[in-house]
């Protein structure tokens, strides 16, 4: 049984000890919080638990093998590091640091004490996005052409980060995961409508080697709560529409195919376009964090490796600023480190 | 009576020689193309129309006031300008020419002759784009915060320009109608997924003075259609989604309040979210392009100013150069001509 | 070459005379109408086609061996009468005639006379109703458990019939050609909103042998337009939506099986629910008109029999009746002539 | 503080509860359930109420005012009688019996010992529900014309009560609340396609005096969850969805004028269709239960009456037993008892 104490109860923390406390070989032993408001909801919900304003506490409680950080971003690193260093396995909210250099050395801390640091990047342990890894992998899309995802809302406007690192992060860490190569530079735009505020309209174009493109919108401020991706490739293409009760992921037999045998004297190539079946396949419904809380505790077991540990953690902060960078610059294009081929 | 000819009779050519016929004050006198096969149509379903497949004929021709013209872009400019030095109205397809340079050159023959110069943006005829216009001229959204577009489907790919030049030109023509402001630099990306082919997915961000920005996606090879913009203002919010059979345009008292009253000590603005009412004006279906005639007719009587003329024409050509140019360096920005202050 | 003569120019007659002209092995001689001026655009048209205001004429013509009857329904009776008696293959709008008994003589006309009777029952001919009649016979669904039809929109009234003459009869033909089974009863329910008008809302209920049953709702004075239809099965279950421009016909893999072993001591049977994956087949696009006329050319020249003959007309219409006569005792059921077992 | 005992914890139950424990002025003391299991989760989320398997126990109990009761429809009577005889003022969850005969007698105890008898019609407690009714009642939609409800899933399935008592009793609460007339008849069908078990889809009408006519679709074999109601009236028509997240209540500006002065030489009114804008009002999004449990408890305080009493529970179950006798008689039609005029 792997005790566990969780920082911050805001708006993430519940659903982090509602998961912990259901997954089996998982025991939440304490909460911190700041505001003795919030603790006294855990008192209420978990009367077994230890609450305490003081993470430090926690941090120190020989009863707890792991802590989950889920605080504002700024802290992250901070609360990780010193969890770390008291020798606690980590699982962090997304994103994981404020920069890259923070997410790195979060990364050689882990390694050198053989702690698992765990970003929590949800999406991916959603039974839609496993789905779509899984046709994407065995090469039902064909080739990928292109990723575009909308991501649009009104609210929550966030004080201390923009809306690249708040909502953005989601599609970053499903790209990552989901796509056979890793964007190698990025153009951002975006804009701000609060005086002094953060963006909360950007928009992000992530460029590949060879022939894919990836477009994510992410907004604050839209009248209507939008949640879709779509996937093209060069066999088949999916829409998944998050929003959608059932039928998330939607696999559509279309595209051209291009015709050389018909290539005319001007040397135009003749294009047919293909409209076949559309497939729904069925979706684990499965609570996302649930899935991952077990997933977490294998890997604390040793029994697995973190499927977003720092290292994506890592890519996926190093996205975030070079967007936040090409955004001030209109969309000037910044170029990411390479990580070698695709698969 | 107003005699026009039509030179073209490949995809669109039909639509305008249709609602030609309809528009009283106008007469189809003859049709040019250089498919004979494209001719029999027109002489099957209009049989007092002369057809050529020389359209120097029709150019030349006593009895024609007018000249519409429906080829493809590259051949815009020849044929616009030869139909203004025979001293003819000149109705051209969007976009208007291949350069802004050609732009100019016809808006300066068409100043220096007196002739009408018109670009057929049709979205502008439309009921929908019109009562946007309305509610944007009488204030009701507020502050314009941003214009966003998606305009995707399958097909149809184009050889001799690429997604942007055959679709982003309809939104452009719209921005350029609708919002108060002109825009003053571009990014855009995009990439081609046939080789040596035109860029079939592009998106292109718009900045303007102030506090807008505007943003288009497009794109040929979508496993669906999608036809939906939504524009942000202070105080109102529209989604404009043209597939709908009815209620195309849908008005939302959404928002963000700012609460300067509760600033804290954090200096943090209270926001607070409203979502009031939705309104769907009632939306005029008559057919855009004969409003379209209709106006062209009372333009070329002297009557009334083409609400969409060479130099809207060249507006739209100078985005789509800078936007074109844009997308070959990975979104680095473009400025664009200052048309002055906002109205 | 079949000669066909058109009698009615109204709101369907277009539609017949441009399909029977694009079909090959088919051409419109002759139309006639009451009113010259809807002669006139057949004139403008189709120039080569006679008119005439006396249908008489029409169908004493020697050059015609088939006449399409596209008239109100209380007419249908003596013109394809009249057109049998003069020796003509004959295709009728839906429905067949105002009453069994007259489609009764017709159907008996023909057959001694050896002529075609056919009902133009448009749906039936649709690739969206013969992909379901497919699937529904390789027992896709398993066994049928219900068929449930919404077909409401604002408008058109009718003077002379009431909604479910007008609206039901499509559905009534839709499961005439897909269900296994006839039905042996029918209840149904209805009102009027018009003084002295006819029903402009209606409801039926068809029984059949067994667990079957089939609902239609019909409705004029509808705010929204609505053409769903689901059918249930034991295997799988359909949603067929004519209003989607793509994914007419979607098939649940969804439903119940019932788990006999865990019998419990209260005698309740387990209930299992299946939600399984979702397909949408991809639909032939042909226009069914087309596709019909086709069909009722090979009838002509005697290579293949009517799918919606004179027999279909019948008991369509006695359907009709024994609902019509069920709204005036608000539901009371009628028994329908039992046509042997099921297939 | 009134003190409330809940019987029952297994669907419902849980909701009751909760809100229960949310609305100030309210105390649940007790719950009982014969399922210890059930009561093990009731502890461990609120330590502090009392549980016990014997609910005599509950109703005996001198701290509790009021029950509720939260069981199988067949035990409603049983229970509520014997809390009313304890002197509990009462809440029954729908519907309030298994028969009309039960119900009047315990609107009789009830009304004999002066205390509340509360049946729990949710929805007439929810934002859009009341909204509707206001509509209605400001005469926006002008003489009502129809009310159209479609209420179908997969699942679940009742063991002891058939669809209508399960899920078209919600259509009969908000039918008898909102419209301005009591149904005079009913006419229903339906079909179960378990052998011996209950009906699984049905399809009930009900007349009115006058113009206006209801019909409920529900089924619990359906392959897509639909909760839509239409409501037609003269001037204007609603389309209430319950499954939107906004915009659950659109106010259609649609529907037909009949023009008398063109009465033509064929005595036909002339029928002009009239399609103005549409508008969705912003629905109330608390949570009904609360709002209900709010307003419960000022009735039990004797400050108001409550909207949902015997009466309206009564007349609800002679619905729904008329229906049933309908059902097994093909859909003939079955009178109402009167209840006078409209308001």
């Amino acid at each position: 049984m792997i005790g566990i104490g969780v920082i911050g109860y805001g708006y993430w923390g519940p659903n982090l000890v509602r998961n912990f406390s259901l997954a089996s070989g998982m025991e939440v032993k304490v909460v911190s919080d700041l505001r003795p408001r919030r603790l006294e909801q855990v008192k209420a919900r978990y009367p077994s638990v230890k609450i305490t304003t003081n993470h430090a506490e926690l941090i120190d409680d020989p009863n707890i093998k792991a802590v989950a950080i889920a605080t504002p971003v700024s802290t992250h690193f901070d609360l990780a590091m010193a969890a770390l260093r008291a020798g606690k396995h980590v699982w962090v909210e997304k994103p994981l640091t404020s920069s890259s250099e923070q997410a790195m050395q979060l990364i050689e801390e882990a390694q050198r004490r053989n702690l698992v640091l765990h970003v929590d990047h949800t999406f991916i342990y959603t039974g839609a996005v496993r789905r779509i890894k899984e046709l994407v992998s065995r090469n039902e899309l064909g080739e990928i052409y292109y990723y575009d995802s909308v991501r649009v809302n009104l609210g929550l406007f966030q004080y201390d980060v923009n809306v690249v690192w708040d909502l953005a992060v989601h599609d970053l860490s499903i790209i990552d995961y989901v796509l056979p190569c890793k964007p190698i530079a990025v153009s951002a735009t975006g804009i701000g409508h609060i005086a002094n505020g953060p963006e909360n309209i950007a928009y992000l174009t992530l460029f590949f080697e060879g022939n894919m493109i990836a477009h994510l919108h992410v907004n604050w401020l839209a009248p209507l709560k939008i949640r879709r991706t779509l996937i093209g490739g060069s066999r088949k293409m999916i829409v998944y529409d998050d929003l959608e009760p059932s039928e998330k992921v939607k696999v559509y037999d279309k595209g051209i195919d291009l015709d050389y045998s018909e290539e005319d004297i001007h040397r135009l190539i003749s294009i047919n376009y293909r409209t076949g079946d559309m497939w729904a396949p069925s979706i684990d419904n499965s609570e996302a964090l649930l899935v991952e809380a077990k997933h977490f505790i294998r890997c604390v077991e040793g029994r697995d490796t973190s499927l977003t540990d720092g290292h994506t953690g890592l890519r996926v902060v190093k996205i975030l600023e070079a967007a936040t960078e090409s955004i001030k610059q209109q969309g000037k294009p910044f170029e990411l480190a390479r990580y070698g081929g695709c698969h």
